[in-house]
């Protein structure tokens, strides 16, 4: 049995390139006692797959040329030598951007019945956990706060600026294309819209937010950053999340020493990993899913077909042409 | 009665020079009812006051020209209109680099038999409160931590590593002059000193601190803090209590965009005012004064004579120059 994958081709210098990635066919075992065999339906883009790509220390061990690229995949059991699971059953699992995979039951599960299988590769899945438990447990948003969000209209940030709203704030998103702005007061019910590529930044943002900001959940880091932290509110919580405008530097880039306004404002800044949550993971799934039951969280979908077009997705992701949660969908 | 008293002549730009200040001559009323005439021994001198002399909107009101420099003074009550006050009194107040002050009663407190009367302005004062909140509510170290110190020999930060150490935790202090670096290990009980000026910090600080950082008390800024944020340990905190090496700048210096390493280490960053704990201030001077009584907390003070050289001593102090808690002491 044949697949094929995307692996890393080189180590992309600087913004990836699609020749920094190659298609690749290779021949899969049969599964073995305890395995499955994988389709992958959907592959999961996010912006954290570009630093494995690179061979900086981080929090997780960077990819080997050669390797595939690590991601979240919706797949259907094919055949299982596994009792839990059986043909036809919709699982979610780290495999990678494969067409399909072999691998220990246990490293997959089950999709629930009653959701969008799609939704657990992001507002059920990790993505989701990442703006429950960053906005709620690091941002700690009070009802009446300020929240601002930037990569507002991304994966995670359209998620972000709706619980904020379900917790009773008022919310400010920053987006860099017209259509993402637009959807983020009229598809995530955000209370401003900041458009940073078109509009004065630090204008719009003190008009919009006159008493400060209590909480800013960052996606994005750099200039758009320092303008966020010389307007927080005193006692502010700032959420980084992301810096996804640093990803692609070849050297760190220079911004001004700011730190200083977390003393004048008693701010906390705090980084977060949604690993670091998993114990509780089934309360804020029940919770998410509860909500996108009640039609109290919407989302959307940004869908490029095709394993060949990964890569692209990627690119484009990364370059912020995404509006939501950017998706790769294999054919039957 | 006339008083002398130093005042901001000029806002300093960038380093502050002796002729930003005016040494001024003026009348004192005499004390109406419930205020007292209090003569001046010590003036505080600390590096806040920089940021009183700008323009820039901070924490706290700056100064206009030709006011008294903003500090904690102790003095001896001379007149007294208030029942709660006698002359001979020794109090402590926010009345400036001044010689004698005239304030309702309430402005000034007595300074607690049994404790050396310096001792209100530095280690039982706004100085020690700053060091022991800052690093037990910010820090939140455990025994065992590793707990690395910038500013590491001045006012706040001698005090910071000794409270550390009572801790159970492991110290490592950085400073800038050879004096310095020596007082860290043998005044102040540092498991290391760091010489930033002479030696490698990124590499003395690995050695040092071969499990990374699990608190982090900055009082400096800049390229150290860089260096310190770079070698964090999972989940570690940055108390965040000055930025020293910021504050003569002209325009914000530059400095990598850092903040993914806050991901990476899953790490908190916090900047805090001493005065958000008025409400604990009896506790921790308490303890604070048990620990003094026991020998248990040293502390050097560097002091200059005469209240017309007060000017020079900031100088000093913002250069790095002094040695433990600055202070002016005026004659008799």
């Amino acid at each position: 049995m044949k697949t094929r994958r995307v692996a890393l081709a080189k180590r992309p210098d600087g913004e990836p390139r699609e020749d920094d990635f190659a298609l690749v066919e290779d021949d899969l075992p049969d599964p073995g006692p305890g395995e499955v065999l994988v389709r992958a339906t959907l592959l999961s883009v996010d912006p954290y797959q570009r630093g494995r790509m690179s061979e900086t220390r981080s929090y997780a061990r960077s990819l080997e040329l050669g390797d595939t690229i690590t991601s979240q995949t919706l797949g259907e059991v094919v055949e299982s030598n596994n009792p839990r699971l059986a043909p036809g059953d919709v699982v979610v699992g780290q495999l990678g951007w494969t067409e399909y995979a072999v691998v220990p039951g246990h490293q997959v599960r089950r999709v629930p019945d009653g959701i969008p299988p799609a939704a657990a590769l992001h507002v059920l899945g990790t993505t989701g956990l990442t703006a429950y438990f960053g906005l709620l447990d690091v941002g700690k948003p009070k009802p009446g706060d300020t929240v601002v969000v930037s990569g507002a209209a991304g994966a995670v940030g359209q998620l972000v600026g709706q619980i904020a709203k379900l917790m009773g704030c008022r919310t400010v998103g920053i987006a860099g294309r017209p259509g993402k702005v637009r959807d983020l007061t009229e598809a995530y019910g955000y209370d401003a819209g900041i458009d940073y590529k078109r509009e004065d930044v630090k204008a719009t943002l003190k008009e919009a937010c006159p008493d400060g900001v209590d909480v800013y959940f960052d996606n994005v880091g750099g200039e758009i950053t320092d303008l966020v932290l010389a307007r927080l509110a005193l006692h502010a919580r700032v959420v980084v999340c992301g810096q996804i405008s640093q990803y692609n530097n070849r050297e760190p880039q220079l911004g001004p020493r700011n730190l200083g306004l977390l003393i004048v404002h008693r701010a906390r800044m705090e980084g977060f990993l949604v690993v670091d949550y998993a114990h509780r993971y089934d309360e804020a799934l029940q919770r998410l899913g509860r909500w996108v039951l009640e039609g109290k969280l919407h989302y959307t979908e940004h869908v490029t077909e095709g394993i060949e077009n990964a890569p692209r997705a990627f690119i484009g992701m990364l370059r912020g042409e995404n509006r939501g949660k950017t998706l790769v969908r294999l054919p039957e």
